[in-house]
């Protein structure tokens, strides 16, 4: 564990882990100090050039650092004036185990909130028009897998890649270790091995707060959204295009649901507080990727997400599905971090294991966690225990990081394959679409260009080369003259779920997807 | 596969396996000829005598096979007038693969219903007042094990029988037997080898009908009923007493609960014709064993029951928790096999292995099942796939039969030391209690006379002997001034689990209870 001592505006002790990497430890290290107060809101963080000096490290290091950091929303890039904590990213934050935050530091100049210029800054490095589609719609009932014929269907990773092995080793521990009352009636929130091990990698892997005395273990994202729709009632805001199970999902356990159009920044958070939502009391996101479009909510938007949460007093649920699969960059960290008693942040192990296994988790506000656990109780009791503590045991063995970590090279190199594919051999730009959303997740976005062929037309074209695919015309909530959305007309697309084939079949459904798209 | 031809009212033909034995072979054949239609409603059975020299049996064993048919109500016995098929025996039952019956043979007289006379037969050995209670308290919050202490509460079986090492063995070969889409999105309504498996099962051992296409698989007996209540809402007649968490779940998804009184017959069948009953479109009920009173549905009211039900075109939900732990005859079949359209049945692996695993299971009526699918969908999507299939490879391998016989030859023995202790020690008829429903279950009720101690006096006094143990009283859904059920004063009851203790600890919580009831 190195240590590093700047004096700046504040005296700023970073504890740099470098097992991490250097960046990597650097983003913790400036992420923590935000979080529990060293760093107030608006303090002017020190030069790249300058910290990078006094830490001894590459000025790279230091300004990827910065990016990302302001990707996440936990810093403001200002042209002109440097880089400031954010207004709101360490705002009402409890340290780990819900203590109330360290006071802010009092000589802590007031935060510029500037979104303009932050969106003029171009420091995100965020992708083209398109962004990141995500790997989501798996909780959709058409999910249909078929064992012959071409599946680029999204929804599911590679179930092929089950680390059947390693699983049944870990259940065997975790098994034989249980006690008793493994077998028996328990906490509704789930077995307290896995909560504890959520916690630790959670903030470690996605820079969640969280307690596991706040952590609800549910058997998959439908059952948390299910909760959620039964405990807080009113209306829910959720994204359009969605999945529709999960509008279907909220509103069938008691909440009426609005929905709120995203675009290549990510869901428009400037409509909530237009008329069309003022009884909205919750808003479900995507934030790191939303699907299907794909685009990363803009960091001016997550603050802006997490003010109008604070404001209202109301709820946002951060869904993020696939966090684990960014490829160009580090991921996202999660919005739960900036405001972790006002979101609710929702993940799964259905992305990185399989949907199968029905484990997902939920990290609560404090004030939550009584009624949601009561919920659950009502539900189900509780979800299944040997499950849950074979899970604990994956992840603490490392079992967990060493198969996300081959799953991400492995679908890296199939995104890469179907980018080559697409550009090399189908994809010249005339062809009338355009491929995005493929820095993360288990799919792509083909935008139909107006010029080209419909979305009925390539699903047509698809069925004759024997080839599954998802159009997004089926991801929208609302009817087209409906949106609530510019008159722009809907974007046409396809969504690629490049996880779902095994290795032995994907080139051959490439092949199908490149002629499918080739018929002009 | 012995095959026997009886020519009596009609020809009759009984494929009795003798690999059952002679008396379980006859039972299973004659229920399976009322069920398909060939023994048709009112039909007069041969004498036992008779049908003995006919099969070529002791008249004993014949006359044993039509006791338990009474009892299960397929048969009944009207004093001078012979044994009958009942009249709802076979109604409107399809065969296993959902085929519809037979048509009744035309020739058959009018079936006799004489309650009264069949109350009076007296061949039922329905066990004395208290009756048979049963194990399915667990469901409740309450049960709260305690490792040091003494503990007889009810509702768990005893978890250090876990079968541990089988079912990581039967895990080994489910999972790597599993087919690659068991790790992802499936059916709602469960895995098709656990269905299966399960059609098998309960058909042999609990006389449903069960045909895998209408078996959803839940995540236990809560959440069963939860998918129940949100697709009937209306109103839904439930036991009282019983268990009050059962309550609150049908009640927190959409239906609105009546309570239904008991007593030492089960279930007050003649009230549900009654004024406080008319908007009731559904009854749950325990007809096996009602908890915790513990009495068996007296065969005259299964009959009403399935009337109501049939006439009405409503709904009988039968809980059957503990049917696999009956110890002084077998297990009484079934009320699903009577009328598998107008019955759901909801069956549970938590008695017999543990609530741990949440596996439960629901045999439905067809027009149920599309509706009970699309609700389990929006819950939760689909339980756990590797436990279904474990559970499956556990039915299949009789590993599951294995663990069962030793489970009941256990509990069977920890009831005879009940029994034995309360009777010799401190059991004098005087001492103002008396110990029911010893026949079944994972506990008994001790029922306190009004000349000896109260509930809250034994409770207390047994919290001074370290004793955990649950009264009767918390298991009311009414007010003592606002029971449906006669003005009879409430009886005041223990119900002591002896399942839950593990081997070892059993004797010393044992001696506390004896002690804890000896005051007087």
């Amino acid at each position: 564990m190195a240590e590093y001592w700047s004096t700046l505006d504040v005296d700023l002790h970073l504890s740099v882990d470098p097992a991490s990497g250097r960046r990597v430890g650097l983003e913790h290290a400036l992420r923590e100090a935000i979080r529990d107060g060293r760093l107030g809101a608006g303090t002017r963080l020190p030069s790249t050039r300058t910290l990078a000096v006094e830490l001894g490290l590459a000025r790279g290091t230091v300004s990827a650092a910065y990016d990302q950091l302001v990707a996440e929303g936990h810093l403001v890039a200002v042209r002109g004036s440097g880089t400031h904590v954010a207004e709101l990213a360490g705002q009402g934050v409890p340290g780990p185990s819900g203590l109330p935050s360290a006071p802010r530091s009092p000589d802590a100049p007031g935060a510029r909130r500037s979104p303009d210029a932050l969106g003029a800054s171009g420091t995100l490095g965020l992708p083209g028009a398109l962004g990141l589609p995500s790997a989501w719609v798996g909780e959709q009932p058409r999910s249909r897998a078929k064992p012959l014929g071409n599946n680029l269907l999204p929804g599911s990773p590679d179930l092929s890649h089950f680390p059947r092995a390693a699983w049944l080793r870990a259940s065997r521990r975790a098994v034989n270790a249980a006690p008793n009352d493994a077998f028996g009636y328990g906490d509704p929130r789930g077995r307290v091995e896995l909560r504890r091990a959520l916690a630790e990698y959670l903030g470690r892997a996605r820079g969640v707060l969280a307690d596991p005395e706040r952590i609800v273990i549910v058997s998959g994202a439908v059952q948390g959204l299910a909760l959620l729709g039964q405990v807080l009632g009113g209306v829910v805001a959720m994204e359009d295009p969605y999945i529709p199970l999960f509008h279907d999902v909220v509103r069938s356990h008691g909440a009426d649901v609005v929905p709120l159009p995203v675009d290549d920044d990510g869901a428009r958070i400037d409509l909530l507080a237009g008329p069309d939502f003022d009884q909205v009391n919750t808003a479900v996101v995507t934030p790191s990727h939303q699907y299907p479009i794909g685009s990363t909510l803009h960091p001016a938007r997550r603050h802006a997400l997490v003010e109008w949460a604070c404001e209202g007093r109301r709820l946002v649920v951060e869904d993020d599905y696939d966090g684990e699969f960014r490829y160009d960059r580090q991921p996202v960290g999660a919005v739960q971090g900036m405001a972790p008693e006002r979101v609710g942040y929702l993940g799964t192990a259905s992305k990185t294991l399989g949907p199968g296994i029905r484990l997902a988790w939920m990290v609560l506000p404090g004030h939550l966690v009584g009624p949601v656990t009561e919920a659950k109780r009502h539900a189900d009791h509780q979800s299944e225990a040997l499950g849950q503590l074979t899970l604990a045991e994956f992840i603490a063995s490392h079992d967990y990081d060493r198969h996300v970590r081959a799953a991400r090279l492995r679908y890296r190199r199939r995104r890469d394959l179907l980018a080559e594919r697409l550009h090399t051999r189908a994809g010249r730009p005339a062809a009338g679409f355009a491929l995005g959303g493929i820095a993360a997740g288990l799919h792509a976005l083909v935008r139909l260009e107006p010029a080209g062929m419909t979305e009925a037309e390539v699903l047509k074209r698809a069925s004759e080369f024997d080839l599954e695919l998802e159009g997004l015309g089926g991801l929208w909530h609302t009817a087209p003259t409906n949106t609530l959305a510019s008159s722009a007309p809907r974007p046409q697309g396809i969504v690629v779920g490049f996880g779902s084939p095994t290795e032995a079949a994907y080139p051959r459904a490439l092949d199908a997807l490149v002629r499918t798209l080739s018929w002009r």
